[in-house]
């Protein structure tokens, strides 16, 4: 047809690229999480996706640093931002003396890692994140109510069983530093975060591997073995005795936290403590959450986060404590697709085809903007000849509601409408169309 | 307070960041544009920012490849997109036996461009675009369409006073090439696009230079005067004595767009044809538009685009026509800000903050949950200890309504809500309060 060379089209691999029907489904995800964020009053944030390499990776270093796309172009060293919470930190720094504290914010915004891609791990992927930020201080109350805010975000999105899991990196600390180990804690809390992956066989062999006593990896065993409900678990951390003052300081937090969530809305089926997870070794200094899909426990976590003592500390002397959350949406959408708990249906956002009979389309383009000031989003179907092909552009677009307007529509300024559904028609008036839709 | 080396918290220039209030106001308009985009039908499309160079880099050329965010990573060449055509492009080559045709696209998203940032110029972007693709063909109705969806869009926006400017391709390749200045045609649109800026004889100096006998300038100039009301404009194109058979196209597609544009909904007010625009040399081919705020001329066209003949010739031999417009509006946002003709207004998302007035959160911590159910943003203040600064952090954060509980309403069972606006309060029942709000 022309001569143009051809430059085979693909999408590069570990970014994730949808067909219609599966991003409206993965819009009505995002759209939901951003509502339920919003009903706590979060204020939405977006910072830019390029950053100075300077400023984005103040902190970053190791496994990070290595998957940042970073480049320069003229005299600018830029990187790709690897997660909001640097650009959060940056923000705050930078506008301090604008914002109100605490500051609410949510950020629901594409994130690059350059990592090898795999199943369910993407380069470019959305985090949807927030955080209460304090100046200087921020109470406990927050670490209850961010519970709250997953437990609504997952309801609004359809799921009834899940289950947050809540720890204190202070009983952590507390306990191992009471045990002599302060210097092991991150590789025990790495070992243990494991622990139901690798059975307790395989981590009493690691802490052992590790020089750690006998009675010491006991007691680690028997410490992480603590069940019950959360408030079980609490009487059972009281009674080990450890006079240690972090620990009870993690004690005291966990269970304001407990204590604060019911009132909050969290059924006590959708919470517990679980004296394992720590979250990552460097960030968090007191609560952490996770969140597990209780039919679903491979995906791992859903939801995740923490409280942290210092959000900018890279860039200002301003103490400003934090707690957040982050739901990684790119792959929680691709599990729940692949294991079809989510099945698209709708592929097009109109609700109604509007189907011209006739040569006058002058009414099906007025009818189409009437019933569009009702806010229902409407197409003309002005691109086919015949109905036949027409009600076959809107059965391969799955939409719903066809209306058809002939001789006799104009004449008794009617429309026909289909319910493409079930099969049965109407012929209505036009301002009567909310009943049926 | 901690010795950590401080990097200077800052932004690159060209970056748009905004505060708060600011960026509240920023998605009431990107909202307001998707919203009217599926009024219409359009489908969500959401593709990576990153391409490979090769697959991005396929057409451009000059200004635009100097202007790429383009670098390796392992042993892949990837850019950063610098609009949202080359990407549907790639997308619709990709996936042409998955769509179904004409294949009617709405992308919202950042774009790239690294230049020199200046007032209203961004290196990251927000670019709001459809496009109806066609399969081989595309009726010229989908012509007609399109300045509906603009004229929505604007008037879902707030405006009143814009005038959307069409011209047709041909009708200007058809002129020049009768007057026998065809391979002039791209220096010649490019200087009478500048007549409003550099004015008449300015342009006939150019013109002259360019070896452009006496006869023909006067021609061009007479030709790009035309003037009048739409249907006007085209009687007077059909009373110039030109019989080459692309004028003559072209005045019949304008004629068939402006006869079906009023069916379509736009009013006479807001349309005009305009003989002077071209939008762009190597790309368009037929219909093209602009859009100007009438009030605001020096900001330029707010919403640009046109019908072309192939869309993905770089990819594919399948002939895919459409016809397409741009929103860009970060500039957009940027100027009416700067301009003052939008003042953000809210600080937060909460319509409600439940002040507790007393120690007991738990019927502050329900009540909340009680109107957010209701879908009203709600936020309870437990940070801060005194009703003053409780009142103090609603009005910095401008939320409207404030839901005070005390012994009282804990007893009745009720809230005490105050207007924050008017200064108004009344002692209501939770479940009324959608009446007050």
């Amino acid at each position: 047809m022309n001569d143009i060379k051809k430059i085979k089209a693909r999408t590069l691999p570990g970014f994730m690229e949808l067909l219609p029907n599966e991003q409206i489904l993965f819009n009505k995800m995002y759209d939901s999480i951003r509502k339920s964020y919003e009903k706590f009053g979060f204020i939405p944030l977006d910072t830019p996706i390029l950053e100075a390499s300077e400023v984005l990776l103040a902190k970053a270093g190791g496994e990070t640093e290595k998957q940042i796309y970073r480049f320069t172009k003229g005299d600018t060293d830029m990187s790709m931002r690897f997660d909001l919470t640097v650009p959060l930190a940056k923000y705050v720094a930078m506008h301090y003396g604008e914002l109100t504290f605490p500051f609410r914010r949510y950020q629901m915004s594409k994130v690059y890692r350059g990592e090898r891609p795999q199943k369910g791990r993407y380069r470019e992927f959305y985090q949807c994140d927030i955080d209460i930020v304090g100046d200087a201080e921020l109470s406990i109350l927050n670490d209850a109510e961010i519970p709250a805010i997953i437990y609504t975000t997952f309801k609004d999105l359809g799921f009834d069983r899940f289950v947050i899991k809540l720890n204190n990196r202070k009983i952590l600390n507390g306990f191992f530093t009471e045990l002599g180990l302060s210097e092991n804690t991150p590789d025990i809390l790495r070992i243990i975060d494991k622990l139901d992956k690798i059975g307790e066989q395989a981590v009493v062999e690691y802490l052992g591997e590790m020089n750690i006593s006998n009675s010491n990896v006991e007691k680690i065993m028997s410490f992480i073995k603590i069940d019950g409900n959360a408030k079980d678990i609490i009487k059972k951390l009281r009674d080990i005795e450890i006079s240690n003052s972090e620990f009870m300081d993690g004690i005291n937090e966990i269970e304001q936290v407990v204590n604060n969530i019911i009132s909050f809305g969290v059924p006590e089926d959708n919470f517990t403590i679980d004296l394992k997870i720590a979250r990552g070794l460097d960030y968090y200094t007191g609560t952490v959450y996770e969140t597990m899909l209780t039919d679903y426990p491979s995906l791992g976590s859903v939801c995740s986060g923490g409280r942290y003592d210092n959000l900018a500390e890279y860039y200002t002397n301003k103490k400003l404590p934090g707690v957040g959350i982050s739901i990684g949406l790119s792959r929680l959408y691709s599990y729940l697709i692949s294991e079809k708990v989510i099945i698209p249906e709708e592929s097009t956002t109109a609700k109604v085809l509007v189907v011209p009979m006739t040569e006058n389309m002058n009414y099906a383009f007025k009818i189409a903007s009437e019933i569009r000031s009702k806010n229902i989003n409407t197409e003309v179907c002005y691109n086919r000849k015949t109905v036949k092909s027409m009600l076959n552009y809107a059965n391969k677009l799955k939409i719903p509601y066809v209306a058809f307007i002939g001789e006799d529509e104009i004449k008794n300024n009617t429309i026909t409408l289909k319910n493409m559904k079930v099969g049965s028609q109407e012929e209505i008036k036009v301002n009567e169309i909310e009943k049926y839709i």
